[in-house]
Order: structure tokens, then C-alpha cells, then sequence
């Protein structure tokens, strides 16, 4: 490793920054960026500090736990672009977009496979060379379905599972094997309409704003950390469908979005939040 | 009246607009602004049209009833300030604005009194000529406490009630008296958080984005129909007051907003949406 | 044409619209969606009428020149998807797009082809089927190579071309000929940073805020009329490369969002600007 | 001091932080917050630091000044209210909200007084019991004008002056007093539309956005470091009257930000720029 990216988060005691940063000096590292945050209401500590320079990982490790709080999160990781599959179903748009970013070399991420429980974006996924499994549901309870998507997914083994409008609701079980490792974006302003069918439930209640929000998945539905939002203005005269388009252009963006800080190191998990540090 | 506009919603069917239009050009009057939407789910007609010129007010009512369906609402008003009282409690912001704007004439509307359960406004509003009476709350009962702030209102026969901050929920008895009339601000980007301590569940939840909703209130809390929203973002380095105070900018520049269009007559009310003609 | 879109737009003077609305009453026609707008500084009356039903369009026609002014602009199309043309240099980010919305009949349009004076976007376009033609520049003068391109336009004669971050200034001569038919993306807030290398003049000036502008393409470079603007907040942090990144998210989105309004004859040209009726 | 803000910022090399943090160590500061940035173009290093505990003042400035480069620049504050002074002319908007925020203690600021060229928010302003001085422009030429508010400036020796929408030009002898503590807002998203009338011009170039700009004055007019921006979206249906009013909501807002920001120690002015650590 030549360079990296290290996170740490802990219990904020004084002279943490020294401490590190002292290490970091000592291993000859060029600290590249660097951000601190406090939560104050836990008074925690978080730090992710770009740099470059070769390091001697298991000793800058130990030095690093010698100094930090026993329970201190410590991750160090070389700058590359990250393992990722891709779940669909049958909406386009923010696949569309990875697969694009992706054939040029835009997000810092290699897609192995798409996995779809439907079959009419397996032309789409292919046009850009990526491998596409057709997994139906039909006829299959929940378990056997997962089994099976679990299957494929592990022979490319991946870092992260982006859900790009995958449309089915994963298992306690499944998500529990990709801790923080799941990105779903989700087609509403989060927590507002929860559930299906959100920009109905948008064009019923008459909103003047909307909006999609990139998560983590845990095992509460649409309850993840979340990572990015973003929102725009409709009016009456949209329709339902209208605002599913208007929302499908917001949605993709905030996804890649959210990739961008995940596959960059910059987001942490902490309490059901995420913290930030670009 | 030598000046108005004419608000008109029923069952859409064909020829309409002619036949509104041809009774304004029969009346002379002179067309400002025109604006119609059709709403397609009911297939719901709605126009609005600000005109200058002299009108005999039964007769043109008459006419239009004539060729409108039976059960079309029509609503015809000079364009004039409207009279308000505005209902707060602790929370200063809204009320500052809103009085700014009335102390430069820039609310189309007169404010008669400004009426609280708390005293710390009192200076405030006194500052700026505008009546204020404290009803404290502490030792009585809603319906007691809401029987004497339905006396004072009713001093001033207000066309509207602008809850700005007012933190005390309406009982339906006092709501049904006020229908499409009361304006409240809500701390939230709605239906996200409904209930109390929004900024607090924003920060728990680490949305990346605050905002406010102005609606009419109704008898379901917080679920009246919407009258404008705006939003701002936040992030993890914003405190939960951090988030109060950026989400206040939010809500009175958009319950500034909302009362423009509700007293410039732009605001339709229709199967609890708003639909918004300027 | 059995459905179509009415646009006029001509000096204002009273019963217009009473006028128009019973000439379309008479050839039973259904309106849609109706919109006016009064221009204040000037007094021009704009109006567009989506309707259904079977016209007879020559008769209509002269109905409505003879109530309308003599100098009145009067445009009736049946809906339908235009033929475009697309022009692009090496980004691809809104060529992408657009073809990824085109292949998914999105876009309301066919394209015909894409033109570029680079090669490197050939083998994105054929993937989604569209003729690329390569009219490389070098070597030759404007005028030489835009009759180039404009023998490869006119093969397909489009009703509109698309400049998506097409990068070479066209001549009044060319322009000329696609009044208010070419459609521009500008790589700016306009009309901030006028000229080449937006992100780099606001990384300079250390703004908070970039933003993308759809506009016509007229005789002055930048200056025809805006059709549609967004904005995104920036930081210190932002390179003017991150910038660039960041703006071509907006860049694509609100070039998309003007055409589906151009090619929904939605825009009116007025003066150098826009008036949208949706 | 029992409480402060350190900035500093120098060309960046290896160890700043490591030295930096621990002489903040040693004198047994409590770190509350901590942000650092490196400008890439420059490799410039900047970082802010909020502290708590008692800190020996000269001693610790001597220990950072033999760690860091000859040329760095080191600023060490206590918290503490700022004292300003404002300047106005005839629109009331952004004086209002200051002396609102003010008068609530939400400004981090002591309003010594304000200074107008025209009298009609002298009401306005000893309402909240803040001390107005009317000094005429007419008959004097800019120099002497000048003269005489520098007068009044003087009696208050602020450390801030703030442009509430004042809109005389300031002679470089004046803004030369005062070099980074000059915050003006103006009424456009710099640098579009500089100088007067934004609102007309944006009217007339029917742009589909309006903003607001807070930055530093400086010797060219409009062109110092931006601090805060905001827009928001019009449409042609706003006049340029409506276009202004619109504006001066984005206005005030932005310029009670940029203040929040100024008066807590969290902007860098670097090259024209700034640099924003909270």
C-alpha cells in the first residue's frame, strides 16, 4: 500500500489528534486531508485522514491501538476501486446511470454482475459487457429466492450490494451478511411515505417538494442510516406519474451520489447515522 | 367593486372557458390573469381570473350560475387587505417576520391582534402598534382555554387565523368554526416527523435535509392541505438546536410564502390538496 | 390529428380568450390542459391549449386568424415525437443520457443520428443503435466543416438539434437557419461565466453554488433565450475538477427537462426570452 | 480567555497538524471542535480549532510560531460577541432581520448602531433601541460624505462593518480601513448580473433562478471573497417587481448566514477566496 485511507471513531478523550497524527509523522506518511468530528451528544470522536506514502500496516496498526481507546474503530484501507453487484428489477434509470459511470471509469467501482428478478434489463446490461443473472421469484417463497440470488452473488464477492430499485425486501438473514455493506436508494424523502407506492402517496397529500434518500440497509425497513438526499419542487399539475419521472432523475443522482462518499472511504456508521468526512 | 377575482371550481366539461369568458367580455371587464388546471383523477375544473373593470356582482354571479354545473363553486372578491389575528406562543421568529412585513405593508393583509399563551412576545408585538392578549393556558382546561381565545378573536371578526408557532393543538369543535382559514407553519418537511420535537427526530435520524410546510389546518394534526414547502440542507455537524435555528429560517420565509398566496386568493382547496393558481 | 397542441401568442387586447375558446368550442374540440399568460411590460397575450378531437385544420385555422390580430403567431401541431439531430464533442454525460431516455422512450423524440468532431463517443451511440457520424475539424475552417455537418443534418432534417456539450461556436450563418431550434446546454450558471471554463472561473471565485442553463442557441454565444435552470451548492473543497463532476450531474438533468418542455411545445419566444406553458 | 478559536493557515508540509495539536496538548486545552484543509493549487494549509481551558496567550502563540513557517498566519480569539456597525440606505429587509436576530441574542453581535443616507429606518431602528445616525449624501461629493460616516464609525470602533443594502459605492481609502471586515450583500448570484438593477436584468434575460450573494468588500466593486450564496426559482410569471421581492427573502437569509459564519471565526480569506471551517 502506497497510500490510504484511515478511519477512526472512539470515545473523544484529549490529545487523540496529537496522538494519531504523531504516528502518522513518525511512519513518514504525507497526510493528504483530514477531518475530525465530535458527536457531542455521546461525545465521540471520528477521524478519516487521507495520505499517501508506503506504510508498514501491522505495526502502524498496533502503534495506532496502543494510543486509542480499547473499543476504538480502526480502519485502514488502500485507495482502489471497490467489488461491487448490482440488484435490479424492472426500473431502468438508476442502473442506466451506474452502467454509464461505470463504462466510463467514473465510479471508482468494478460491477460484477447485475441481479435481476426480472428480465427486461438484461439487454441494457449487456450492451456494456456486464454480466446479468435472471433470478425469477415466481413460485419461490422468499428463502429459496434469496438462496439462490445469495448464491450467484457469491461467486464474484463482492464489497458492497447496490440496490438500484431492486423492488423485493431482503431478509433479516440476508442483510445481516452485509453489515453497512447494502446501499438502497430509496424513492422518497425519507421517513416521509415509507411503504410502496410513495409518489401516490405524494400526489394524494399534494406536496410541493420531492425528494429520494440513499441508506444503509438494516433490518428495519427503509430505516438505515442514511447517507444523501436530495429533493426537488413539483406542483399540483404533476401528475403521479409525472412525479415518479421527476422523481426517477432525482433518484439516480442522489444514488451515485452516495456511492461516491461509500466507495470513497468517507462515510461512517454510528448509532443507526452516518457521519461524513470528505 | 372595480376590481377582483373570480374563483371557480366544478366537474370539468367541455366549453367551459367559453362560457366563463364570454360573461366576463358581455360585463366589460377586463381580463389581468387567467389561470385553469383541470385535475384528472376526478376530472375537476379550476379557474381563476383577476380582472379590473365595474361589476353588477348578482347579476354576474346569476349568469354564471346559469351556465355552470349545480354544484360549481364560485367565489368572487375585490382584491383588499385581508383582516387576521395571529395565534403564538414562545417561538418569536414567525411572528417577527410577519409583523416586519405588516409594518412596511408588505403583507396584503391587517393584523388585529396577535394573541399567546405566553408573555415573552408581548414587547415585541407592542413595539409594532399591534394589540396583544396573553390567555394563559396553565390551570384550565382546553375547551376553557379555547372558549377564551375564541372570545378575543371574535372582536375582530378575522377572515383568517395565522398560527405562527403556536404550539397548543385545536380541538375539532374550534377548527370546524374556521374551515380552509387557519394557516399554521409546521416545523417539519411534512409528513416527515409529524408530532412534536421534529429537529430532535431529524437529528436522530441524520437526515441530510430540513424543511417546514405551511397547510391549512384541519381536524387530523398536521394534515391539512399543503400549501408550500422548502427545504434546506443540514448535516451530521449540525446539533439538534443547530437544526432549529437553520429550520426557522425555513419556516418564516415559507409561511410568508403560503399567506401571500392564500390572501392573494391563488389557493383552491379540493379533496384536501391544495391546488395553487397565481 | 386527432389531439394537438394550439399555441398563439399576439398583443393583448380583451375578449381573447373568449374568442379562441369559441372557436375550439364549435369544432368540438376537448381541451386538455389550457394556459395563458399576460406579459405586463409589453401586453402580450400568450395561450396553449392541449385538446382532443378531430380538427379540420385549415378552417380552424382561418377561424382563428380572423378574431385574432393580424400579426398574431398562431402554431398547431399534432402531438407527436420530433426528429432531432445531436451534436457532441468528447463528454458524454448528456449524450448518455439521452440515449439511455431514448431507448427507453423517454424522450418524446427520435434521434436520428449523432454528429461529433471527435471519435471517442462513436461506440457508446452504436450501442443503443443510433447512427455516429465523425466530422473531424482539424484541418479544415469553420465554414468548411460546418457545411460538413450541415450535409449530414439535412440528410435527416430534423426538426431540432441538440448541442449536448457540443464545443465548437457555430456561425450566425448556420444558426441561422434552426431559429430557436437548436438547443444548448451551457456548462454555467448564465449569465455567470460566460466563455470556456466555467468550473475553473468559480473554483477561482471560491463560489458556493454552480449551476447548469438550457437555453436556444441564437446569433450571440450564450445569450439566446433560457429554457431551463438548475443549480447545486459547491464548496471550498471542491476542485475545479470536482466541479466539472458535479455540474454535469446538473448539466444533464436540466438539459433532459428542457427538451421534454420544447419537445412538448410547451416554450414560447418572446423578446429573447421564455415563456413556458406547461 | 477560558474559551477560543485558533486559526491558522500556512503553506502546507509534513507535521503541521502533529505540531500543531501538541502544543495545543501540552497547554492542556480541551479541544472542542477541529477542521484543516489544504488547498491543492497552492498546497496551502488552513485549520480552525475550538478550544476550551485557560490558555497562557503569549506563551502559546510563541511555542506555535517556532513549529510553523515564518510567513504563517495565526489568529487567536476568544469567544465573544462582535461589535458592528451597520450601513443602510432605503430598503429595510435585511436591517430588519439583524435587528430582529439581535434583539433575540441570536446574533452574535453588539449592533453599536446604524448609519443610513436617508431617514426612513430611523423609526424602524430605535424601535429596537439601537442608536441611528442620518447623514445626508446630497450636496456633498463622495469623499466628504465618507468623511462623515467614517466620524460616526469611529465614536463605535467596530470590528465589523455590515452593508444592509447599502447602496453607495465605497472609495478604496475607505475600504482600505477595513480589509476582510466589510460584509456586504448583494442582490444577484455573483458575478452574474453586476451592478445595479440585477432584478430588471434577470427579468429580462428571464432566468429561471434569482439569488443572493454575502461576500467581503473589497477595492473592485463586487468582487470580493463570497461567503454565502442562496437562490431560489422564479419563472416568467414573475415580474421584475416580484423578481425583487422574491430576492430580498434569498437576501436576508444569506446575509444573517454569512454573519453567523464571520462573527464564529470560521472564514478564511485566501487568495480572493474563501475558505469555510466550522
Amino acid at each position: 500500500m502506497d497510500a490510504g485511507i484511515l478511519l477512526i471513531h472512539c470515545p473523544d478523550r484529549p490529545g487523540l489528534i496529537y496522538a494519531i497524527t504523531q504516528i502518522i509523522y513518525r511512519h513518514q506518511l504525507n497526510i493528504l486531508g483530514n477531518g475530525e468530528f465530535v458527536e457531542r451528544t455521546y461525545n465521540h470522536f471520528f477521524m478519516r485522514t487521507e495520505f499517501s506514502g508506503v506504510v508498514e500496516e501491522n505495526r502502524f496498526l498496533q502503534e495506532l491501538r496502543e494510543v486509542l481507546p480499547a473499543d476504538a474503530y480502526i480502519n485502514l484501507t488502500a485507495r482502489r476501486k471497490r467489488d461491487i453487484v448490482i440488484l435490479a428489477t424492472k426500473e431502468h434509470h438508476c442502473l442506466s446511470d451506474l452502467l454509464i459511470r461505470h463504462t466510463f471509469q467514473e465510479l471508482n467501482a468494478r460491477i460484477h454482475c447485475v441481479i435481476s428478478n426480472h428480465q427486461n434489463l438484461e439487454d441494457l446490461t449487456r450492451k456494456f459487457d456486464v454480466p446479468f443473472h435472471y433470478i425469477p421469484a415466481e413460485g419461490k417463497d422468499r428463502a429459496a429466492h434469496e438462496a439462490e440470488v445469495l448464491d450467484v452473488i457469491q461467486q464474484y464477492n463482492p464489497e458492497f450490494l447496490v440496490l438500484a430499485k431492486y423492488m423485493r425486501i431482503l431478509s433479516p438473514a440476508f442483510i445481516g451478511r452485509f453489515t453497512n455493506r447494502i446501499i438502497n436508494i430509496h424513492h422518497s424523502f425519507l421517513p416521509a411515505f415509507v411503504g410502496a407506492n410513495p409518489y401516490q402517496q405524494a400526489y394524494d397529500r399534494g406536496v410541493k417538494i420531492i425528494g429520494a434518500t440513499a441508506h444503509f440497509v438494516n433490518d428495519n425497513l427503509d430505516e438505515g442510516p442514511i447517507i444523501a438526499q436530495s429533493v426537488i419542487p413539483v406542483a399540483h399539475t404533476h401528475s403521479a406519474w409525472e412525479m415518479t419521472q421527476a422523481g426517477r432523475d432525482v433518484e439516480k443522482i442522489v444514488l451515485a451520489r452516495s456511492l461516491k462518499l461509500v466507495f470513497n472511504d468517507s462515510v461512517f456508521v454510528y448509532r443507526n447515522k452516518s457521519i461524513i468526512l470528505e
